[in-house]
């Protein structure tokens, strides 16, 4: 029996139809002169989301937190200060991959579900290599200002984590002074797990790793498959067998999204998270993310008291298929996360959460 | 349009279409009961398919070539030494690899197209940590004897790369002694490229590295996901989203295949292959992969004095929609590389490749 599912968590959520059909169409050879079409257009269109020139811009074969390596096995010398800002699961984890990459980190630590204090994170040491932040906490449901972090950073390059913002909400990584940033394909970009799109200006190129920790990310071998060698019209150089099936897919997700418009999303987005969080509180609901800094595609929302998270979450999917997400860390249990992302992205979406949620709980206000 | 290609090169081959149906159904989150079934079953039927009962059998969220990442930089100590058996592309690989994660390595070096000299490969270094040896060249259509190699291993762990042999000859990874195992989903197994199946047994788990340099392919941190204490019926531990379109496809591979029945589908690959060799010979072509050591899954054939390798390839590809390889390193315009893999490992394909390259080649000798 086949299950289906609302995918309304954290992610990955449903992905749009073109997507889908995308995965199933004939595959073709990682050589193939289709298929490097089709892996050139998805750069083309990847820098789009980015909101970026730069030429190397990939998707990664693996998911985003493989992405979050990338960023830092091929930028962080060893003893290089990586100063991070940790307000979730993410900017924490950001912590154990840069050490394992031999950064001295210094961690910003925040209350989870406030957005970044960015006057704390420039002001964390006097010439960090690199800063590095998320702009849409996944595990907490808050937006952070990477311009400001941008403004400030001085000589240092600034990584960031847009898993959870890209292509569902203002993202423009060369006008805010992003020097590396990665994401991944089963959030606003409706694309099933399985890439992490990427993107490095020159100046942070340059300021590379000569020989990576890391074979399998190493930026400088992957350009000669990808990016501003291949796109020049020159050899390509095989690396390793990229997921065709995935790209493919990511293909046709990203022309989805472009041929509605990236501003026509993101504004898509904010109305599905406007209307969701004002249902949630008509419903007597106390909103997580601080005010001010919630992201539109993915609400935390306290658990109420006396109300067993887990049971109602088994029930949304049991009962009506509907998946939401749990809190993260210590908000296991007082948190849920509903994530309206991509496809989900639409009214009637936010009809039939708040509906079977109220049902779940039983708690219908008519 | 969409193009149909037979993939008759060193991989990706065209997936058993149950794989390619298995990408567009419904998505499922990474958390989702359904999907931890999902996993768990494929994480059994990867344990047939790999001769082993290894409770550390997953299919790692990237393509094969992380897989040999994984292998060296959960098991590699700052100045262990690391013995690689070096007879083509991919072993040369696994010395980047291995020297990357501080390995000190001794590469023992083979012409292309031979086979892994066992005596010269034990012989090589008194007490290593790690012997790694390739099972099935896909540079060089060879296959090694890995069995040999386990039987004289002695302390060392033993490494070995499957990515071309498993689910398409012989494999039996307990009874020959592999301590660590790492393939791709896109030959044999018929899937489409993007996940890495990996096993590891009790010996090489407790000498692993506490902490490795990634964290993505951190053994410790998956195990909490899949592997024993998830099947042990422990609490899953989220590390990161799983591909869950790709694992749902493996999955449906792996049911295909061991429905047909492994060594059914080992027989009819060597079937494939032998018709294959035997027609290529009988239109005067020679083959390089040294005699005895054939794979019959991967072909390598001369291109013929004074052919233009890549015009064959490309008319090939343009007037029968037929991808063939082209040779690896310095082999690259003097041999060619025929996969009949998975699905393709049948009399059509042998009778379609051959027919195909005759009219190229404009040697039809009725």
């Amino acid at each position: 029996m086949i299950r289906e599912r609302h995918l309304f968590g954290p992610g990955p959520s449903n992905p749009y139809p073109e997507a889908t059909r995308a995965l199933a169409e004939p595959l073709l050879g990682h050589l193939d002169p289709e298929f490097l079409r089709v892996m050139d257009e998805t750069c083309d269109m990847l820098r789009t989301v980015w909101g970026t020139e730069n030429s190397r811009t990939l998707p990664l074969s693996a998911t985003g937190s493989a992405g979050m390596e990338a960023a830092f096995v091929n930028t962080v010398h060893p003893g290089d200060v990586v100063v991070v800002a940790v307000n979730g699961l993410f900017g924490q984890r950001m912590t154990d991959v840069a050490a394992r990459c031999g950064a001295e980190v210094v961690a910003v630590e925040h209350e989870w579900g406030q957005p970044v204090d960015v006057e704390r994170v420039l002001a964390a040491h006097d010439s960090p290599a690199i800063i590095a932040a998320v702009h849409a906490e996944t595990s907490t449901g808050v937006r952070s200002d990477i311009a400001a972090l941008g403004a400030g950073k001085g000589d240092a390059l600034l990584v960031t984590d847009a898993v959870t913002s890209i292509a569902g909400i203002e993202l423009r990584a060369d006008d805010w002074g992003v020097d590396i940033g990665y994401a991944g394909t089963q959030k606003c970009l409706g694309v099933a797990p399985g890439l992490a799109p990427f993107t490095i200006n020159d100046r942070a190129f340059e300021r590379r790793v000569e020989k990576p920790q890391s074979w399998y990310l190493d930026l400088g071998m992957l350009g000669g498959y990808v990016g501003e060698a291949a796109s020049k019209g020159g050899q390509r150089t095989y690396h390793h067998t990229a997921p065709t099936a995935m790209v493919a897919s990511l293909h046709a997700g990203l022309t989805r999204i472009l041929d509605e418009g990236l501003e026509a999303v993101w504004t898509r987005h904010q109305a599905a998270g406007d209307e969701l969080q004002a249902g949630l509180e008509a419903m007597g609901l106390e909103l997580f993310a601080a005010e001010g800094s919630r992201l539109p595609e993915l609400t935390t929302v306290k658990v109420p008291e006396g109300v067993d998270s887990a049971a109602v979450r088994r029930e949304l999917l049991e009962r009506h298929g509907i998946e939401i997400g749990a809190g993260a860390g210590a908000y296991a249990s007082t948190v849920w996360r509903i994530g309206l992302m991509g496809r989900n992205a639409r009214p009637d979406a936010v009809l039939l959460v708040l509906a079977a949620l109220q049902d779940v709980l039983g708690t219908s206000r008519g």
